[in-house]
């Protein structure tokens, strides 16, 4: 199995992705990476590799790319820009079906534009939703779609993360009826905007899902949902919120073991726990996010991920490969699409076919 | 000074009510409180008073009120209920000036909506919006509105969220150029919603607001902004997100001492602070919410709060009335309604005027 890296996307660029693709080859024996970015970086890094990954370093093959996506750049000027670039070229090798699936911490914009154009979508979205799995109470987690790729969500949208959602943790997590709710103000059936409202009663009609109903914002912990259904733009200001206040709690734990106790002997045992427990519970930067719905994997690790957290972005998508994810949401969705269209008929046409980059503005 | 309370609200009801309000009669000896409810409920529970709190017992007046709005009740149908309810009387006692202020646990979309017809809102205001302070890296707070009581806001409203706070943040905190960032997706003008971004450019022509821009989600608790607008759905399901990862998260960090260290002395050690520290940072339950833009104050007391939390709402309540923050807002935003009907002429013809509750859906 081939994966393809973008090795000059997120804060750390290939000092994260270099090292975290060779973290995740000592993981998955069976797993070869191409590192795409300026030869010259991937070599003088690749050198730099510590001893102990000097073993897989026959495994991790170069890719020279001689431009790089800046950070900042819309996806309109992404889509124009060179197609030499070391994102569009890891895109390259996942269309041409050299690697099975592609990983990048880089510009989740033109991550999702260059996407799409290089993959299309799977039949009945037109648009790939981004999807992570947070961590719940109990030690478990539960997926929360959209993370942002989808600004303004119709009903309709709202609907097919929800079946999109629900494949997932069935076939990557092997749950027979995942729990798929709609995040909302309150559980009652008047709360909420009218795509949420008019989500709900469409859900409510397709029993190939377990929709069990409006979930608050407290839900998403709670560990009594799988799947956690949301717009773009709430999906990611939850997400980053929860980032936010991770990072603070974990500080003041900290600070008040520092404060408090004459002896500071527990705030130093107190130091790796914490330690662990940060990174087990920073919700997005040790996991990768799925873009759901291509016609291909392609998995989007956090900017600030490092070399861990981006071999954890890597694992991630050879369990999709090993799945074969969009093949599942192809046959599904292609099923789910007679069923919605039933349902959908009063609002709506039914679910458009796949879709290029064309009908979409990039800059939302 | 005397504060009405609605003695009824609330998970826990007059236990935390009663009791809070005598906590905060302990901290503020110059108040007097007015309860509101079933008189032989509110004698009972007066009469399980710890006895630390017996000399306040004085200023505890009862009020009897037959009815009590119970917490799923519809906004439309609270309206509609027997003017005879605790939070009713309450409201009453506020808009007769009896009391200089209201405090309620209890159904949310009841209490706004009654308090605005009870009270009325400030001028230019056409619907209030709620808002709590929330805990800050480095110590401090930010205060974040709206929470959930303007579901969908369009620019205009998200630009009187952003002036309410800014005086709010002023008056009762003494900051001098208060902070005041819009929650969105992205920093760049190209992102978010059509309200926010319409939003933005109105708030940068809008000089008596200290803007900063636009601040993603995790820049809520980054302690470099003291003001965050937002529309009410989104408000609502950061808050309550934000409560839920809180409470997994101080359990976690338990779990991880009971389950690394051998010896389970760490453990035992640290959770008299982590039970502080659980009580300092869970975001709501432990302030009051203001509905910022009534012509009056009125408090809403988290509905899990206990008699600590609920002491603090009342503490929020006294605070708000020796500042009058309504007159403050009533004053600065009749000002600032001439420059924003400049600013806004384009696409509004300026700030509606006082209304009623006529022109509004409770139900949203």
């Amino acid at each position: 199995m081939q994966i393809a890296i973008d090795a000059m996307g997120g804060d750390l660029g290939p000092r994260a992705t270099v090292w975290g693709a060779a973290e995740a080859l000592l993981i998955h024996p069976e797993l070869e990476a191409r590192l795409h970015g300026p030869i010259d970086i991937l070599e003088a890094e690749l050198a730099r590799l510590p001893r102990r990954l000097h073993g897989v370093s026959s495994r991790l093959l170069l890719s020279h790319a001689p431009q790089v996506i800046p950070q900042g750049l819309k996806p309109s000027s992404a889509l124009r820009a060179s197609r030499d670039s070391s994102l569009a070229l890891m895109l390259a090798d996942v269309a041409s079906g050299r690697a099975s699936a592609g990983v990048s911490a880089g510009n989740t914009g033109a991550l999702m534009a260059l996407s799409r154009r290089a993959l299309g979508t799977v039949s009945g979205i037109p648009r790939p939703a981004i999807s992570t799995a947070i961590p719940t109470r109990g030690g478990g987690r539960c997926y929360m779609l959209d993370m942002g790729a989808n600004i303004d969500a119709s009903a309709q949208r709202l609907v097919e993360f929800a079946l999109m959602g629900s494949i997932m943790a069935r076939q990557i997590d092997g749950l027979a009826r995942p729990r798929v709710a709609l995040l909302n103000v309150g559980i009652e059936a008047t709360k909420g905007t009218a795509s949420v409202r008019q989500a709900d009663a469409l859900l409510r009609e397709i029993h190939e899902v377990n929709y069990v109903g409006f979930v608050e914002g407290d839900g998403l912990f709670s560990g009594s949902i799988d799947v956690v259904v949301c717009d773009g733009f709430v999906g990611n200001i939850v997400l980053k919120a929860s980032e936010g206040l991770a990072r603070m709690l974990i500080e003041r734990v900290q600070a008040t073991f520092d404060a408090h106790w004459g002896s500071r002997l527990v705030s130093l045992l107190a130091r790796p726990a914490l330690h662990r427990l940060k990174r087990r519970l920073d919700p997005v930067r040790y996991n990768g996010a799925s873009l759901l719905g291509l016609s291909g994997i392609v998995i989007k690790s956090h900017g600030g991920a490092d070399a861990q957290g981006f071999a954890c972005a890597v694992s991630r998508a050879v369990q999709e490969v090993r799945i074969d994810l969009p093949a599942h949401l192809e046959r599904e969705l292609g099923q789910q699409s007679v069923i919605s269209s039933v349902v959908c008929g009063r609002r709506d046409s039914g679910f458009p076919t796949r879709s290029k980059p064309q009908d979409f503005n990039p800059e939302r």
